[in-house]
């Protein structure tokens, strides 16, 4: 971790780079997978399940009964966290379905939006050590409100071919039609292109390593459409003394276990709470079981102190970080001002983690500055906004010429004509 | 053209399935150019303005005095017509820019969503032999209503180094800030990677040729957003006997024009009136200065005769076309059932030029079947939908135990302590 005063403006871009992946190497890796998924359909699923997931599968597909043994295991306690996280995250996500009214353009010109659910969507969630369940609800209680007819879900079995019974449990509670038993890269080869068993999907969703997400760009070019391009995950924190120190490395070391490529950035104007944050945040990370882990991660952790409020929108909006905790004085008025973040977590009483499970806004969110372009996963993700016209005789009238003068000016005399013609 | 009856239902996608085109021969041709303007900006493209538009340009951007020019050599009919749909496709637009309501999911726990416009955009418009200033419209409008500060044009000047100028005006009108010079592969490598005159945006719209798509498609990967997939323009029409066969030969043509990729598709279940728009397009076809032409593209068109209007709906939602005309008796039950399609054209006063100038929808759609997940350009195209929350001690009181507990079970402990470290 690193303390940088007050950076010129045409350092900040150097400052502010992420950790890059090289994805070179392991792209002709990905690509055999995928073809061979494609050409083989299940028969290669199987075996690249036996050889990366030692799983020997007799089916792919999660059976009723493993799910219904799954809800057993859950805990109670947890039970009741899902279905907490679940009624605040449709709370959140239903009231984005706001459909246009239909809107008469010129008097005969009625245009409008209908909003049609995709009807097929896949969902990927890694297995490895954390089983991330409340990916799961992220992804498919959005999906099921949109009326998405099927919602695939993959996940990566164990050596013994079993699903983790909280994943299970989750898709099982949050809407997941279809639940099969596979990771990685022949995951999404088996959601993109379809498999015997697995149904072809139009768009696929969620996190992975580099070789899932290597996957997921190469099927996006023409096959499938995938929800965003990923990066490892980052926070950010706009902070002044408002905020106690211990909090706010508290909050740059939840980033920190994510991944030795996660990267937590905090911007502010005291150079005295940057040393307190800095003495904190090693404390914590010496302390912590994972001591090892963190310190690797907090070695792309920076905080910048800058002169003045300004400086600290400007540089955090250039950043364009995934999640941004603003835990100052005035964190509205500074809030107000940010313009390229995923998700943004104002005062002091909102921990990036609580938008991780539980207040209700989705933690799918676009990384390594694609917040500049991209929204997080919301209802648009999993809808068509198809528009409709319908134009009466007298609308023809109204809008006849304007269109066959446009068609003309750009020499396409067919498109003037199918106006001409419907005039007589 | 063929006439295709009652084919069963596994031939169906290969029935429907679009000219494919293989663009691995120019794929190092375009990585080459990208690289090059990358690392030697205006220079590079410079050069390759001269080599492919064999256009020696002392400045890359139009001038002020260049688009007061252009605007003297627009005719007013063409101005009027432009003013007409800048108003209508603006009425469209503007009402889809609903903010949903700030929601409280939990008592003190308040989520909400900010639209902020994507500060930096850049839109190709092609050159060749029709001026698409229409498509100048169709991208500007919506991107000023969002708000985005930089509307970056480009598009390839003739031998003289000169614009056309209906897409000068177009662009003026509609609120483009920055006009380029610039076409194909080095037009997309300017605005993603930026140079020294052209600044980098955060996403690129707009349609090109296979060079310019294969450009989209390389720089999307890592570097900037992109509008969508593109292919060859497509249009598919329902029709009963209820609409004349001229309007619907004419409606094909008015496809076939595009070029010879384009797709031109008819369902019915009415053999009679199939023969009678086949006879019609031949008719038309030869009658046209463009036959030869037209004739090649209309190669690719099909008539499908189905039993029934349920074969029809389900035929037409495979193949989700770009642009779909539903010109028969009940088109309002029929539109009804649609769930893929770009825009829809409904009634038989409802050409799809209306839905290309005028009426007010975008005509920046998507083809291929991308219509099964991806929807046309709108105003989310322009903005990134921020997510905020903000807890109060109180609201983490009371969703404080439910991220606790779903925290452990992903076995991610600090993001549990940075709930219980603020309750102290």
């Amino acid at each position: 971790m690193e303390i940088i005063c007050n950076p010129s403006r045409d350092k900040w871009a150097q400052l502010l780079a992420r950790p890059v992946f090289d994805n070179s190497k392991i792209l002709s890796t990905v690509q055999a997978v995928l073809d061979d998924v494609r050409s083989r359909g299940d028969v290669a699923v199987k075996e690249y399940e036996l050889k990366f997931d030692k799983a020997a599968l007799p089916s792919l597909q999660v059976s009723e009964q493993e799910i219904e043994e799954a809800a057993s295991l859950v805990s109670s306690d947890l039970k009741e966290a899902i279905s907490t996280a679940i009624e605040n995250i449709t709370k959140f996500h239903e009231v984005q379905m706001h459909i246009p009214p239909i809107i008469e353009t010129t008097k005969g010109v009625k245009c409008w939006q209908k909003f049609v659910p995709i009807d097929k969507v896949g969902l990927y969630i890694p297995g490895g050590t954390a089983p991330l369940f409340s990916t799961v609800l992220m992804l498919a209680v959005p999906a099921k409100i949109a009326g998405c007819k099927e919602i695939i879900l993959c996940t990566p079995p164990d050596s013994e071919g079993k699903v983790n019974s909280a994943i299970l449990y989750a898709a099982k509670a949050a809407g997941a039609t279809k639940i099969y038993k596979i990771g990685g890269v022949q995951a999404i080869g088996a959601m993109a292109y379809g498999t015997e068993s697995v149904p072809k999907v139009y768009k696929i969703f969620g996190p992975g390593n580099p070789y899932v997400t290597t996957a997921k760009q190469i099927v996006s070019v023409k096959d499938v459409a995938i929800d965003m391009p990923a990066g490892p995950s980052e926070v950010a924190i706009i902070a002044d003394s408002t905020q106690k120190p211990e909090i706010i490395a508290a909050d740059m070391l939840s980033q920190a276990e994510h991944g030795t490529t996660s990267q937590s950035i905090v911007f502010t104007t005291d150079a005295e709470l940057a040393a307190n944050i800095m003495a904190e945040a090693e404390k914590q990370c010496a302390a912590s079981p994972r001591r090892e882990f963190i310190a690797k991660s907090l070695e792309n952790s920076r905080i910048f102190v800058l002169d003045n409020i300004e400086d600290v929108i400007d540089m955090s909006n250039e950043y364009a970080p995934e999640h941004l905790i603003i835990s100052c004085k005035n964190f509205a008025a500074v809030g107000a001002q940010i313009t390229n973040a995923g998700s943004v977590f104002l005062g002091l009483y909102t921990p990036e983690s609580a938008g991780d499970y539980a207040s209700g806004t989705n933690h799918t969110l676009p990384t390594s500055g694609y917040a500049k372009a991209y929204s997080g996963v919301n209802m648009d993700s999993f809808v068509k906004k198809i528009t409709f016209q319908e134009i009466s005789s007298e609308g023809l009238d109204n809008i006849g010429k304007t269109i066959e003068v446009m068609a003309e000016n750009e020499s396409l005399f067919a498109h003037k004509y199918a106006v001409t013609v419907r005039k007589h």
